[in-house]
């Protein structure tokens, strides 16, 4: 347990030994560090020995710049230059608000970048302006079409941010059935997986959590959770580029630090004021939460803490052993591939509310 | 059977007949028609009675404007008056293309509209322009959170049209676990569902198809499938308006008949060529689809007839009693509450593709 503070300032001095210029790093510090706080461990800390990692290796560019490839006002375009993706997505959506302030609407792309953790961060600069917005992300091939063997999709995640309720709504998903940490979880446990989690390593549909692991993770609900993730990575991958999740580097195999994952984000920002029919939409998502509640369910992301409101001396649970580890990466002194990836994201059990 | 052209016309000349004006209802014919040809029976023809009876009862009001509420630009409101869902979102659609070939994206709503039949539809004028669309709608409430017993969402449709492949792409889906016709005809059959389709009148998930027929559909994947319905009835419902999908008659309850169910939809258009980092987006989308059949898998959508490569000489599946239902209305003789209704479009087995 450390607080929020210390973790942010570690994580930014650990960013920095790499390269990475202060502001570029603590902004990045701040997202990973919000995930955690969120709940959303295996993006949290826990995630950064692995950036490091490429970042000394090459495969992500601490001093790469965002430059604009195209701006039409309402559309930007940047190139990432093979940077990190937290401080990249994080500026984009930065724009996105404004030229949405602007145009009533934004788009904003940002192609040849890196994972950028928990996607549903993009979306507080949008609810801080009252907007709408949605985001697309893609990463490494870990799905792959029903009935066939393979991979060929990321989890394809779709985050979204929904202002004008009593709290905001941050609604953050994968299009795959479950993260693949809950399939590790059950795999320790030694327990079976649920029908539809996932495949084996030739298509077919397992409950072995150990097959599953060596195969891949299936849709959400099938040929519907595939079709959506067709989507995200038509809007993403072959959209805005260059690389296709089939071309994304696993970012947790050391042999591919080295090489740039060239990952495409889209932020897509709307000033629902404008899309109003009779000017009583706060009204209603309000009443579209509060019947949610009365019914005893739960608005989904809606118990997600917002940057502006986030209490420095609030703790986080994060494991002594990390600390350490990003203790010596912060004072330059490398961990060796032996003893660093000990704690792997994938493998940690958290409920993520979508 | 009867021929695309023969359908048209006698779809066009029913809705004429209860007082639409000839282009709207020509309009509304070809779209319905076209559900039909994409093998989406449930949004064709065989729903057509039911918009009928709306409009003999005001419901639906036949000679509704599409009138302006706001329009900056990028961004239009329209007011749907309580006419048709077809020809309004069809309008809207072809208003999305024209401002974001002029802005480079744009979002367009229709406010207190009524059900527009296949949301993919509306993707097709996005794809004549080379533009990605989005497409949400919202409807009458089917849908509990997890582990409640309200319905409170509708099936909240998301539909999407990719250009750029070697075919169009229309992904095309409810984000409820499948639609409420699968389960009737597992019911017919005496057949049990799997887990995970649908909730009895408690919010208990059940395999007996009656009882599921009696409760609600379950969300796609469960938790996620809310998150992403959530964020539909958002879009649509809320921010749009001025029914949330907890307001929206049901169009099958004749009882109904006399009530506007106030729907709002909503398209996004973006020009994908303003978003791509290094020009090369459309070789990305032809690789990303061979990648899917060279794997063995189907693109998603990818098998529907563009409106502007339909055979008007082709057959449509049409039941005889169906085409002499219409033929009564198209001669202003009414079918009496008894007569009617006895193809009730959720009743239908088809194999739709997302």
């Amino acid at each position: 347990m450390i607080t929020v503070d210390d973790a942010t300032e570690l994580a930014t001095s650990a960013l920095t030994a790499t390269g990475v210029p202060d502001t570029r790093a603590r902004r990045t510090a701040e997202l990973v560090v919000l995930a955690d706080v969120w709940g959303i461990a295996s993006h949290g800390l826990m995630r950064l020995p692995y950036y490091l990692s490429r970042l000394s290796a090459g495969g992500l560019r601490a001093t790469a710049d965002l430059t604009v490839v195209r701006d039409t006002g309402p559309v930007v375009a940047f190139d990432g230059n093979d940077g990190l993706g937290h401080w990249q997505l994080a500026e984009a959506a930065e724009v996105a608000t404004r030229r949405a302030d602007q145009y009533g609407l934004a788009a904003v792309s940002v192609g040849r970048s890196s994972h950028c953790g928990a996607l549903g961060l993009y979306a507080t600069p949008g609810i801080r302006h009252d907007l709408l917005t949605l985001v697309f992300s893609t990463g490494p091939a870990v799905m792959a079409a029903p009935g066939t063997a393979t991979p060929l999709l990321s989890t394809s995640p779709i985050a979204a941010g929904i202002p004008g309720g009593p709290r905001p709504v941050i609604v953050d998903l994968a299009t795959s059935a479950v993260a693949r940490g809950k399939i590790a979880a059950r795999a320790r446990a030694g327990e079976a997986l649920p029908p539809g989690w996932a495949v084996d390593a030739n298509g077919a549909p397992t409950t072995d959590a150990h097959e599953a692991l060596a195969g891949m993770l299936a849709p959400l609900g099938g040929a519907k959770g595939f079709a959506l993730a067709f989507l995200v990575e038509a809007l993403t991958g072959a959209a805005i580029g260059p690389s296709l999740a089939t071309d994304v580097p696993d970012m947790f195999d050391h042999d591919h630090d080295p090489d740039p994952q060239q990952i495409g984000h889209l932020v897509v920002t709307i000033n629902p004021r404008l899309l109003d029919v009779d000017g009583q939409a706060p009204q209603r998502m309000a009443r579209l939460a509060a019947n949610v509640e009365a019914a005893g369910g739960r608005v989904p992301g809606s118990n997600r803490t917002m940057p502006w409101d986030l209490d420095g001396g609030q703790s986080v649970p994060v494991a002594d052993e990390l600390v350490a580890e990003l203790r010596s990466w912060s004072c330059g002194t490398l961990p060796n591939r032996h003893q660093r990836s000990n704690l792997h994201p994938t493998a940690v059990r958290e409920e993520r509310s979508t």
